[in-house]
């Protein structure tokens, strides 16, 4: 890793693997199985040390097929569908996998239930709820659910929700309370659909932050999760994670000082980190991130707080003055974002050396 | 194009003509040439139809390299050199590219002569020049400066400056006025190196506004630009474009819709734009991007407010309804920068059904 030309994204598989030990324990205890969100990794590797094989979430049509393409074949592409993009799904599910596709609206039902008529084929459908006014869907005791529910029919396979307002819960209480609404909502859909007659066999919710604040998932059939993989700056902002548990850090290295300004400049600049800049409704912004030494070990007060295309400006929090950091020196970037940051790379170096690969596209 | 599954960049080559002869026209009149930055397309068909074969300006060696490949000979590394980048730039030079590189410290200075002298090679490099507090580069005025050309012996080639604070001038009198200041430290900044004995061939200043605004080029040797050949929402901003000369816009789907927050929902989130709020700072801050229909016109009032990772929210700047979009609409998105929203992508789409190539990476 010491030889790779900076900056590129770096993996430390130990907080990997801690991070997911700790999220596979607590559903184990809930006893509700995750479905894991590849959008933040969209990397076959990172999902088989942490899942292998397992059920998965995807963002894209391009993450479903390259994952169908290393086996896996249990896939929720949990973005609304848009009509035009049904040709694909139809051929993953001739291809075997069991690809399930989601909606809020009777004219996708309808674009749904006639492309798969005229395909003869089952394109198995959740309802998107809304919980939280984040997003999409609708609500749980919308009429237009049982009526989407209905135009469905033998394609109707359930409901999901995301809490997505709970980036934005700041205390342990709102934390929980946000997991609490996103199950209850969910459960209420699904009653909703059963007393109507109408099936709901998927119950599905999830966020990172939900599915670490759950104390009880009871009605809930599979929780989705994705940036606990890494977790980064936004998910310790908000208490879900240290800043020692961040798997993912951007290495880049010192290229220039201006001292009267008390700065350092790396060759770091947005296109390495992204333009995140999610902690920034937070109580403590990070700039675009916070700085740690080549081993990873954060230097105290240290801030990214500028970003050129290929440039990061480095400068301390109170003033004082930055460590002395000669030029060469090898540093890392904690991220605010993840899945942004990860995005900006083709690949993963792991800190023994290792590279894993990276999907992009659509 | 309208086969391509959204969302996708969306390239207008008749505004990329439009915008290309403009400053060509410009700085041909003032007689200086163009280093075309290539940064913001790092497309070899969009440098081959502006500026066949000219001399190109990198913001990464993976750069320098792809354009060497197809044939570029002229190159300037614009971004301070790290030392254990210098074996690269050895094996560019080698095969016969002359490639330039950038510096502003006497330890950069003695790690390219030591590097050059063991590799006997010659390694064109310039000082970088600070004209106005954006970044790198030591003052014109600085000590330093002469200390540095000294240092570099035969390898020095010049000097260089870049005025990024242009893109905070909001008149056309502070706009030229940054375009003189830039022009006047890098002859200044010439000057003083001539006056101790030394070699200045090369003076090379630039931005897109500076180089639209300049009036007056003497001394200078070479205006770099790039982000002029796409244009985007920040330098509509400035004034330095309108939102018609805007080549780059992504192409989005409707999916959904939340008739009572008044949002259209598309499957165009941040990982179509970016995360890019460039226009958040200006007198109208324009969200994640303006929205046009289909074919490039854009929907008055409507502005791309939201974004998440594959999903974007419209909503209308007054509160006025939304117009009625219904799903499976196709829209583009004029975005905050172009740079930015073009590194999201792998290719562009021409509106003629063509497809370029992007190049990424480092």
């Amino acid at each position: 890793m010491t030889t790779v030309d900076t900056p590129f994204a770096v993996l430390d598989t130990d907080r990997l693997d801690r991070n997911a030990a700790r999220l596979r324990d607590h559903l184990a205890a809930l006893g509700v199985p995750l479905r894991l969100h590849v959008k933040t990794s969209k990397s076959v590797e990172v999902a088989q040390r942490v899942h292998a094989g397992g059920p998965i979430t995807v963002s894209t049509l391009a993450e479903a097929e390259h994952f169908a393409d290393a086996g896996y074949r249990d896939v929720l592409y949990a973005v609304g569908i848009a009509p035009h993009k049904l040709p694909r799904v139809a051929e993953l599910l001739r291809r075997g996998v069991r690809l399930t596709v989601l909606l809020d609206s009777l004219a996708q039902a309808e674009a749904v239930t006639s492309f798969a008529r005229k395909e003869n084929l089952r394109v198995p459908a959740l309802v998107e709820i809304d919980c939280d006014g984040h997003r999409g869907g609708v609500a749980a005791t919308d009429p237009a659910l049982p009526e989407i529910g209905r135009a469905l029919g033998d394609h109707l396979a359930g409901v999901l929700t995301h809490a997505g307002e709970s980036y934005f819960a700041y205390t342990p209480e709102a934390l929980h309370q946000a997991a609490q609404n996103e199950r209850d909502t969910a459960v209420t859909a699904a009653e909703v659909l059963r007393a109507t007659g109408l099936p709901c066999e998927i119950v599905s919710v999830g966020s990172t932050p939900t599915a670490h604040a759950a104390k009880d998932l009871t009605g809930v059939t599979e929780v989705r999760a994705g940036n606990y993989v890494f977790f980064d700056l936004v998910m310790a902002g908000i208490g879900v994670c240290t800043t020692d548990d961040l798997a993912l850090t951007v290495a880049v290295t010192v290229i220039g000082h201006q001292r009267d300004r008390n700065w350092v400049i790396t060759d770091g600049g947005w296109m390495a980190t992204s333009r995140d800049r999610g902690t920034q409704a937070q109580a403590v912004d990070q700039g675009y991130g916070l700085v740690a030494d080549a081993g990873g070990t954060l230097i105290p007060g240290l801030v990214m707080t500028g970003a050129s295309q290929e440039h990061g400006v480095l400068s301390t929090r109170d003033g004082a003055p930055v460590p002395d950091l000669p030029i060469g020196t090898r540093l890392r970037i904690l991220p605010n974002h993840a899945c942004a940051t990860a995005a900006q790379h083709d690949r993963y170096h792991l800190v023994g050396g290792e590279v894993w690969s990276r999907h992009r596209g659509w």
